[in-house]
């Protein structure tokens, strides 16, 4: 017996990880007037689908997916294309969420693989990641005819939001589903919303303005990699300001840098983590 | 005052994680004599340069690094370029090594890095891993002509010997210090030998008598990612004979395959994990 795919636009379904609807792209993670407002490197960034994902219910044995690429360039030096181009899926098992298939990159602009076959019978809610450092102009998922597919209901907890460096937009994890926010994101089985821009998470204001727009249940902070100690200085006090006069309640997580892993012998390095975490911890001390 | 960089050739240094010295590339993991015994693809993946390092001695501030490839293929779609063709660079401190630098590789066959600089003054030892799944022509480090430069003294202790699949070659590690063998030498302190064979760790006898020349610590045999369980019922056994008849005091580590991340939907994998397990133990029983 055969039995035709049939293949859903994904825009049909659930997308988590969008913090605005009013975006250019289906799939880019600013509104359209932010093109005008921040700076190129952001806007640019921002057109990267980091973060974003689609939840589904279906009952197939076998999944599907199709996804045509923004960018050329499938992959990075230190980063591959799985991570940087990839889709990721993962299914819900009782109260986790576990990985279950990868989309690998192989052309560009479009890509079809099969991400599972020969699953057990049964109704499933599924989850798939789409690609970090590149963006997407359409993705679809294909199960089998006779297969149900239904969006997943959207959740009715409020998101957690991270605003950060190329950290946070997922560099360099091997897929979508392994950069921290999703990881986070699976672990409190909450929407999270990926603001990480690749060398360019500055605590601007105009960011910080866009970011008020939101009504997350956290604002996660974490751009000290990409900032000097005397940017900290200026732009922490306003960034906290502009998110508290608009969200007076929700918790605003302020992330220190990581240790870089050779600063025991850079001491250029040390100093630039020393220097930058004292101006946050002045910045937070001085609210 | 400018201070010109002085170029030493590895193969003048202390090179760990090489089994034979009759290779045919300096760089081989296998003798020139296993081109006529082992498989083709054993064969092409021995002249990788996977857990091959070279550990020097240096009052230098700045490490350059020079080196020349020898597949074109920088990079594979889930493994980043950095850990399947670039070079690592670690330090001893205390009684650990930490990490230092990483070079990129950006060209083919040529690159040259600035793998640190700016490093306080101070004599120490320092390690250079090979990339994992690319092979090198040659490789040199550059100091400043007024540093010191020497090979490290050999050590004294015996090396882990580790025979595997692509697992064990370092699939698919971000960088050549950070696969797993790799990381046990230097928990450990002491050299180990890289015979992973990126899906060709198979129990064969030709390689069971090849690993009967050395003399090592230990033998880690790590192959069930590669084999069914038929291969493994029939090939532990002649496997550990050879190198128990060799090396009657060589305690041999038989290591059982990863569980698949997604076994707990796909019941063929669950079971393929299953009967190889199975097929291991049973033959452990019956030495």
């Amino acid at each position: 017996m055969t039995d035709n795919v049939i293949w859903h636009d994904l825009t049909t379904l659930n997308i988590e990880g969008k913090g605005w609807t009013d975006t250019r792209g289906f799939y880019d993670r600013l509104p359209a007037r932010a093109e005008k407002i921040v700076r190129d490197p952001v806007w640019n960034l921002s057109r990267d689908s980091a973060g974003i994902c689609a939840r589904f219910t279906s009952d197939t044995t076998a999944i599907h997916a199709r996804w045509s690429l923004r960018k050329e360039s499938l992959a990075m030096v230190h980063m591959p294309a799985t991570g940087v181009s990839g889709v990721d899926l993962y299914v819900r098992v009782g109260y986790t969420w576990r990985w279950l298939g990868i989309g690998h990159p192989a052309t560009f602009p479009d890509n079809e693989v099969l991400l599972c076959t020969g699953l057990p019978e049964g109704t499933r809610e599924y989850m798939l990641y789409l690609p970090l450092y590149n963006g997407v102009r359409s993705v679809s998922l294909g199960v089998p005819e006779s297969a149900s597919f239904e969006a997943t209901p959207p959740r009715t907890t409020q998101p957690v939001v991270f605003y950060g460096t190329s950290i946070t937009q997922g560099g360099c994890a091997s897929r979508p589903g392994t950069c921290h926010p999703a990881v986070l994101g699976r672990m409190l089985d909450r929407a999270t919303i990926n603001l990480g821009f690749s060398g360019n998470g500055k605590m601007e204001k105009e960011i910080a303005e866009l970011l008020a727009e939101l009504d997350p249940a956290l604002y996660v902070i974490d751009c000290l990699p990409n900032m000097t100690a005397d940017e900290v200085a200026e732009r922490a006090p306003e960034l906290i300001r502009i998110l508290r006069a608009a969200r007076p309640q929700t918790p605003i997580l302020l992330v220190e840098d990581r240790t870089y892993s050779n600063a025991f012998l850079h001491q250029d390095r040390a100093e630039r983590n020393r220097s930058s975490r004292a101006a946050l911890r002045q910045a937070f001390a001085e609210l």
